[in-house]
């Protein structure tokens, strides 16, 4: 995969017989030994990027060494599944925040830029994650677009996947989300699955809430894992019938606590972790595997049963056969711990070389890598008016948004709005604010307009192109006017988060890669995301949930009630659109 | 792999959704999950080859169906490693005694045939396993000669290993035994393996006797596997370092009873179960990994973690994805027992459909599978006469093979033979004997012929062209004109078996295919060989060990201590050719 300076097989017999001395040794280390589930102390002895030998009786000598003085030493965890756009930065970048928490290796889905940009979007996070020191492998996305009746910025069929399948980086095909599509054996869908299958390659599955019978022609499909499992429950049942459950603890999802139960020491050997979405500021301050394997031990795992759910269990599951333990001929991915329970990382070593410290990168930002220009410009919107912001309603019943705090479920709730001159006004008082998405990417001019209760926006607008999954333009606001100001503001900086007032940009966050990522530095990332919610707590001082966030996934028309796509209000559970005007 | 009338991913969908009928359902099976190593009551759902559901509910319909009236069942038993020629049957043929017991998929190591033929061979096994009901997968010989300084029937470096790779059948490489060459770095050696590594395949290892630094040096090559442990502490070893162990139980190595001690329930997902080389006989009366299942039990394992060790584990070591166990979209391989605990089947499933109960197959001898020419005539000897026998000695004093009843190794024996005209001259009395080597590949003319102690003939001669690894012929008798009369019968059956007094032939089995197998079926070959061993009674009645088995192990120069080759008698711990004549 990654091959960094590695030595040739001769080489590495001849130091693993002392016939050459070895790169680096780190001694006198408490090692996991992660098929046995027992630590042992001894020294670690790497040549080039692989593990030569794991020493208890001090034999090896090297040019460099250091002492680990006694401290426990586990392999580099890995991440069964992420979304890298989740947490808006570039995967060079987001490398740099992952590795000082131990986190080594990653699997992730870059349906989100594939939603904005297709297959230059791919090759552009695969070409970014090869200057990463991460080890970052694809799934590549099934589900572009997410929903066949909104407008994301590309469409990728089987054909269009097919040519990344030769990578080194893609391990098979991503969350197949699409489960009517799947279980009526829907042509296309299972072009894509079979994509996979003919390579033997890993097929990942998104069942969540699908019932036994429903798995069962999941795994009809050979579909192999489940990271959607909420209760020990479901996670039996998909053990049961064959999938790899990827135990998930993320921003929005926090499902380690109430899987645990279901693992055993006999089944565990099917367990992993993931994260699937988690925010910038979260993994900057907790990480994610670390945290995921942490928060286990504390709800009663053992702690070398809960670092095998992150490493070899993962590495099996993935068939990255050379990765996943310490032990001789594999990668020297690892990491010496502070503590084990908080399992705090001291140092994490990457590919044989140190890469963090205390937990700090040790290496130097990388040099910029280019992005697509059509990607850093990939914010189209048309020239806008008030006119194009018109709500007509013949009554004064309409169809709204409520939004669920924190959820990304929403209901629908129908009630009288007040309506001017035969127009929606939005009312600041009974929170029914106007709410519109525009599509943005290649110019089609199409939009609607719709009315959401309890986002809570006492002034202004708020706008942004991260909304989930097709990432048009989505904005909320009080007033026509904010709302158009944000829009322009949106447009200027090439898509990102944009708070308005009266007129004037209180804050923004340019997220000018695809309108979803910046890459730029996290810290100063993180610092721009807090002068947006500086921003956002002037137009709302009592909000006490994610408003950007929230408002990003009430675009998501796979996930009910009521949601909004630039092509209409949407009934989820009914499966058609519906007029906001709900007078007859 | 074995694509036998499959359905597509489509219809396998629609009937895991109750669209469609499946094809076979065995109703009221006590099912063993090897995930979670439970057992539940439940339906298995069949379609095509595959499982589409393990119904608890009974909700289920199918064209035809059967009652398991609560039986065990399990998933079809795999073997991690075999000799197929040790059986003496084709592969076709072994594949009808093997079923029977609930084996349904092995892993084998062609290098008897691929000693005696080549790329020919090879391609002949594969040829031949294609016809066998029972999956046949292979690993590329990687010790073809097994010693440099005698002649086997052909060379098999990496570029004639190459082409067989992308063989669906082809797995990985073969035991790597030549530990020297490996841990000295020697060029070819390391090509070979690099063949496997270059397409991400499994390298298997054959590491008896090595130091756990030998081992760590094996890792330093990517050697994955290693079934020549003899007890706990080894496999502990192997283990530790990263291998997989195969617990061996066949004829002449039985390891079960020794090693099953190292297994624990977090370890046991690194262990599997092989058989190595097992005889006829035993392999028709008990079978092969059915057996070592059995005494696994009896030794203490739950069942189901024994069960785990011959089914799941093995298709994980090998990478078998859709092997292994009993769950929904995996190949529908199953057995169902009459009795747990010793393992009997009732019946056996292979790719969804029935093909052997109660002890017999339910299928018709396939078709012969055509054995290239040849292979069938591999046996090319010179004309002889008593002068090719001749043993000149100085003196009396000689170098003895010491035979070790029913052991593999023997020992060096010095001692006063009788000498006339200065010739060495057999004496039944004090039981040394006349043994040779005639090198029978390529009319290479190159022989020897030494003196042997402990096969205890008392009259006539026995000769074989299974002599391992080179497979010549070799011969051992009491007089020359037997020693000839052998040799010629040899000859013209194309190689086997032969039992020679007084100039007539008591008894032969032809193993023509190559001078080892036989394609005759199971029962009539085992018929021969009790002919066979009826004959030998009668030149040796009070013989207790098995006479053509041991011989055949006096030509393996990788064993110590003294043995014989077509190039002379070597002294394998010297690693030199002696004289026999030890007078100075």
């Amino acid at each position: 995969m990654y091959v960094k300076e590695g030595r040739t097989m001769k080489n590495l017999i001849a130091i693993s017989q002392h016939r050459k001395p070895a790169d680096f040794i780190l001694r006198n280390a408490r090692v996991a030994d992660v098929f046995s589930l027992v630590w042992k102390t001894a020294d670690i002895v790497v040549a080039g990027n692989k593990i030569v030998a794991i020493d208890s009786q001090g034999r090896y000598q090297a040019e460099r060494e250091e002492d680990a003085e006694g401290r426990y030493v586990i392999p580099g965890l890995m991440d069964a599944h992420i979304h890298i756009e989740s947490s808006m930065l570039t995967p060079e970048q987001f490398s740099r925040i992952l590795l000082p928490h131990g986190v080594t290796s990653v699997v992730t889905d870059p349906h989100e830029i594939a939603n904005v940009a297709g297959a230059t979007g791919l090759q552009y996070m695969l070409d970014a994650a090869k200057k990463a020191e991460l080890d970052i492998y694809f799934m590549l996305p099934s589900s572009v677009p997410a929903a066949a009746f909104e407008h994301a910025g590309a469409v990728m069929k089987a054909k269009d996947l097919a040519p990344f399948l030769v990578e080194d980086q893609v391990l098979g095909i991503a969350e197949v989300m699409d489960f009517p599509a799947v279980l009526a054996g829907q042509e296309d869908m299972l072009e894509k699955i079979q994509l996979g299958h003919n390579r033997r390659m890993i097929i990942d599955g998104h069942g969540a809430g699908l019932s036994p019978t429903q798995i069962t022609g999941y795994r009809a499909a050979g579909i192999h894992t489940d990271h959607e499992c909420i209760n020990a429950e479901e996670a039996l049942d998909r053990v049961e019938q064959g999938m790899y459950v990827l135990i998930r603890e993320g921003s929005a999802a926090k499902n380690v606590k109430d899987v645990l139960p279901a693992v055993n020491s006999y089944n565990a050997r099917r367990f992993a972790f993931c994260t699937d979405d988690k925010h910038l500021d979260e993994i900057i301050q907790e990480g994610t595997i670390n945290h995921a394997v942490a928060l286990a031990i504390k709800e009663g795992m053992e702690p070398l049963q809960a670092i095998q759910l992150a490493t070899l269990n993962v590495a099996e599951c993935y068939r990255l056969y050379e990765k996943g333990a310490l032990a001789p001929g594999y990668i020297a991915d690892f990491v010496m711990l502070e503590e084990l329970e908080t399992m705090k990382p001291a140092a994490v070593w990457k590919s044989g070389q140190k890469v963090a410290e205390a937990g700090m990168m040790l290496t130097q930002n990388p040099v910029k890598v280019t992005v697509p220009d059509s990607i850093l410009r990939s914010v189209h919107l048309p020239e806008l008016s008030t006119a194009d912001l018109a709500l007509p309603m013949k009554g004064t019943y309409a169809n709204i948004i409520e939004v669920i705090p924190n959820q990304i479920i929403t209901k629908k709730l129908q009630a009288d709005v007040d309506v001017a001159n035969g127009y929606f006004k939005p009312c600041i008082k009974k929170d029914y604010l106007k709410i519109a998405v525009f599509e943005r990417h290649h110019l089609r001019h199409t939009k609607s307009v719709a009315i959401v209760h309890g986002l809570g926006l006492k002034a202004g607008a708020i706008a942004t192109t991260v909304a989930h999954d097709s990432h048009n333009a989505i904005v909320v606001g009080t007033n026509d006017e904010d709302i158009l100001a944000a829009l322009h503001a949106l447009e200027q900086i090439n898509g990102g988060l944009v708070v308005v007032e009266a007129g004037k940009v209180l804050a923004q966050m340019a997220l000018p890669v695809g309108g979803i990522m910046t890459n730029i530095e996290a810290q100063q990332a993180e610092q721009q995301l807090q002068e947006v919610h500086k921003a956002l707590h002037m137009i709302h001082p009592t909000c006490h949930f994610h408003l950007f966030l929230t408002l990003s996934f009430l675009s998501l028309p796979v996930i009910p009630s009521l949601k909004l796509t630039d092509t209409g209000l949407f009934d989820v559970e009914a499966f058609r659109h519906l007029s906001v005007d709900a007078s007859n």
